[in-house]
C-alpha cells in the first residue's frame, strides 16, 4: 500500500503535497492569528458547549443558505422561521470524530454507501458493528451517481452516506437526486448522512445544480449534514468539523458519547474566525474552478484520462507506478488504488496554484512519457 | 447545580479560577513556543501514528520510572528489558477521550469505582452500557481508600478504576494497596484502570509511599495507566493525554474506535515539548507542596475543615453557599456537591501561588465569618 491517507508528510517529509485536498491559499490571516492568539487562552479548558462558536456557525449557515454574502454586521436571519439555530449544531474534533459519534449513537445495522468514497465512513460504521453495502459508481459513467442507487436500498438498510461533492471522485449530486434521496429516507426512517466537507469549493454555476442540506434539515430530521473547515480554511492540523441536524435528541445522545472538551481552544478560536470568512471561500472557489479547467486540459493533452470534478481535486488514470515516480521526484500524489471501487493506476491530485500545477505537470508529463515508450 | 465541571471561565468570565486544578506556573515557555510555532504546521494533517511524540513519551516514562532526571541527550533506556516502548503508548485528545475509547473497546459489564472521583469515569463507562458499582470512601477516614474496597469486588466485576492521587480528594494510594489491587486484577482478569493525571504533583517524600503503573504495565497486561499533560503543563485547552498498557491488541482495538487524526498538530507539538520538561514538574511539585501546607494551615485557622491531599488541590468543608459567595467576589472555587459521595458544603480549590492563595484566603475568611455569626 502506498499510504492509507493523503497528506502523510511525516513519512515523506520534504515532498510537495498534492495528495491532501487542502486549500492552496492556506489559512486566512484572521484564522491564523486567532489560532496563535488562542495558545495563551489554552491555560483554560475549552468551552464544552462551544457557545460563541455555535452562534457564529449558525449565522454562517443561515447566510449560506440564502446564497448571499453577509453584511458586515449580519444578524438578519434571527427572526426567520426556516433557520439553523445553535442547538442544531454539534461540533467535532474534525468531521471524522462526528462520523464515529454518529455511528456510536445510532448504531445502524446496514448502511448503503456509494463507492469509491471517503474511507472513514466504513471505518466509523464498521467500528460499531454496522454491515456495509457498497454500491459501485461506474467509471464508464465517470463515477456519476445513477438513480439505480435507490434500487440498492433494501428493507434492512437504515443508513445511507453520500458525499456532495464526493471524495475522491469530486462529483456533485444534482438537486433532483438529492430530493429523491431525502424523500425516500424520510419515508422509510433511514438515517441520511450527507457529507458536505467540499461543498464550499463548488463554483457558482455548480451551486445552482445542487442543494445544501442546511436548507433541508428542518424538514428532514433524519438528515445529518457533515461540514468541515479542514479543507477550505487549510486547518487540518487544528481539527474542526461540525454537524447540522434538527433531531436534537440525536445530537444530545452523540454529545453524551463524546468527552466534554472534544474541541480544543485553538480549534474553536480558528473555527469562529473561519465562520465569517465567506468571501475567502468564494474567492477560493473561483480560483480553483479556473485552475482546475486549465490543469484538466494540460493533463488530457499529455495523455491522461481525467474524470470531471466539481471539487478542488481531480481523479485521473495513469501508469500504475506514477505515485512512486512522483515521490522520487519530490511530489506526493494520492494513489487511490486502496479505495474500494477503484483500480490500480487511479490517482487523485489537489488543484493548487497555476505555478504549482504547472510544475507538477512537468513531472506528470515525464511520468506518462516513460510509460508510452 | 453550580456548574458541572471546574474551569468554566466561559460562564463566569472575569473571575479568578481556583476551580480547575491547573499548574499556576502556566505553560513552560518551550511548550508555549512549540504550540505557537505549530500553527503554521497545521496546514497539514496531524501524524496519525504520533511517531515522534510517542518516542518522546516513552523516553519520559522510562526516565520517570527510574526516579531520575534525564541527561541532556538521554537515550540510556534503549537497551533495557523493562522499558516502555512507543507501541505501549496510545495518545488521546485529552485523557478523557481515552477513557471513552477504553470503555468502547473493552465494554466492561460492571465496574467498581471508589467515589468521590472524577465524573468522566462513570460517564464514559455508562455511555457504553457498563453498570457502575460505587464504593464510598468515608469522610470519617478522610477519604482514605481502605482495604475493604477489595471486598466490594464481586464475581461480575470486570473493571476497577482508581485515581492515584485521586480527584477530588487528593489522596494517594500506598504501594501495598496498589500491589494488592494489581494482583487481584491479574488473577481475576479484571481491567485495572489507574488514572495518574496528578501523579507528577506528588512531592518526593510522597513518591516513596506509592508507585506509578508505568513500572508495572509490562508485568500486568490488564493494567491501563492514564496520564495527562493538562494539569502539570497547564494546557487543558490544547487537549492531550496518553495511556500506557502492554496489551497492544487492546490499544489497537481502541485506535480503531477513534478517528485517525484525534490529536491535533498543536497538541502533539506542545506535548512533545512537555515530555522533556521533567525539571519543571519537579520544581512545581516542590512549590505546590510548600504552598499547600501553608494554605491548609491558614484555612484551618479560619475554621475550615481541610482534608489531607497529596495533589495540587485541597478538598474542604465550608458554608453551603460558599461557592456563590466567592463567585460574587470574583473568585471561582469548585462546589463538589455534585460528586457522588460528597455532601453539600464540600469544595475544592487548586493550590496556586502564595500571593494568590493569600488573596483567596481573605475571601474565604469573610465567607466563613459570615456563617459563624
Amino acid at each position: 500500500m502506498f499510504h492509507k491517507h493523503g497528506g502523510d508528510i511525516y513519512t515523506y517529509s520534504g515532498a510537495v503535497d498534492f495528495s491532501a485536498n487542502i486549500n492552496y491559499l492556506g489559512m486566512p490571516p484572521k484564522v491564523r492569528e486567532a489560532a496563535i492568539r488562542s495558545i495563551d487562552g489554552s491555560l483554560h479548558y475549552p468551552d464544552p458547549d462551544y457557545r460563541s462558536l455555535r452562534r457564529a456557525l449558525a449565522r454562517r449557515e443561515n447566510v449560506l443558505n440564502e446564497w448571499q454574502l453577509p453584511e458586515p454586521e449580519y444578524t438578519g436571519c434571527e427572526n426567520k422561521a426556516q433557520m439553523i439555530r445553535s442547538e442544531h449544531i454539534i461540533c467535532g474534533n474534525g468531521a471524522a470524530e462526528l462520523m464515529f459519534a454518529l455511528a456510536a449513537a445510532k448504531h445502524p445495522r446496514k448502511a448503503l454507501l456509494a463507492v469509491p468514497s471517503f474511507f472513514e465512513y466504513e471505518q466509523a460504521l464498521g467500528a460499531f458493528g454496522c454491515r456495509i453495502h457498497r454500491y459501485s459508481m461506474a467509471k464508464e459513467y465517470q463515477f456519476r451517481l445513477e438513480e439505480d442507487f435507490f434500487d440498492a436500498i433494501d428493507e434492512e438498510t437504515d443508513c445511507i452516506v453520500l458525499g456532495n461533492p464526493n471524495n475522491p471522485t469530486g462529483r456533485l449530486l444534482e438537486s433532483s437526486f438529492l430530493d429523491k434521496a431525502a424523500k425516500i429516507c424520510s419515508q422509510r426512517g433511514i438515517l441520511f448522512v450527507l457529507d458536505e466537507s467540499f461543498f464550499d469549493f463548488l463554483c457558482e454555476e455548480d451551486k445552482k445544480k445542487t442543494w445544501s442540506g442546511t436548507g433541508k434539515v428542518l424538514d428532514h430530521p433524519n438528515l445529518f449534514v457533515i461540514k468541515s473547515f479542514t479543507k477550505m480554511y487549510a486547518m487540518p492540523g487544528l481539527r474542526f468539523g461540525y454537524g447540522i441536524c434538527s433531531d436534537t435528541e440525536l445530537l444530545e445522545k452523540m454529545r453524551a458519547l463524546m468527552q466534554p472538551w472534544n474541541v480544543s481552544v485553538p480549534a474553536q478560536a480558528a473555527a469562529e474566525a473561519a465562520a465569517g470568512e465567506l468571501q475567502f471561500a468564494k474567492k477560493t472557489a473561483d480560483l480553483i474552478s479556473r485552475n482546475k479547467a486549465e490543469m484538466t486540459e494540460w493533463m488530457e493533452q499529455a495523455g491522461y484520462r481525467v474524470y470531471p470534478s466539481n471539487a478542488n481535486f481531480l481523479l485521473f488514470e495513469g501508469p500504475e507506478d506514477l505515485g512512486d515516480f512522483c515521490l522520487k521526484e519530490g511530489w506526493m500524489i494520492r494513489d487511490c488504488s486502496n479505495f474500494p471501487g477503484l483500480e490500480k493506476g487511479t490517482f487523485r491530485i489537489c488543484v493548487r496554484s497555476r505555478e504549482e500545477n504547472r510544475a507538477l505537470m512537468e513531472v506528470l508529463k515525464r511520468g506518462i512519457m516513460r510509460w508510452q515508450k
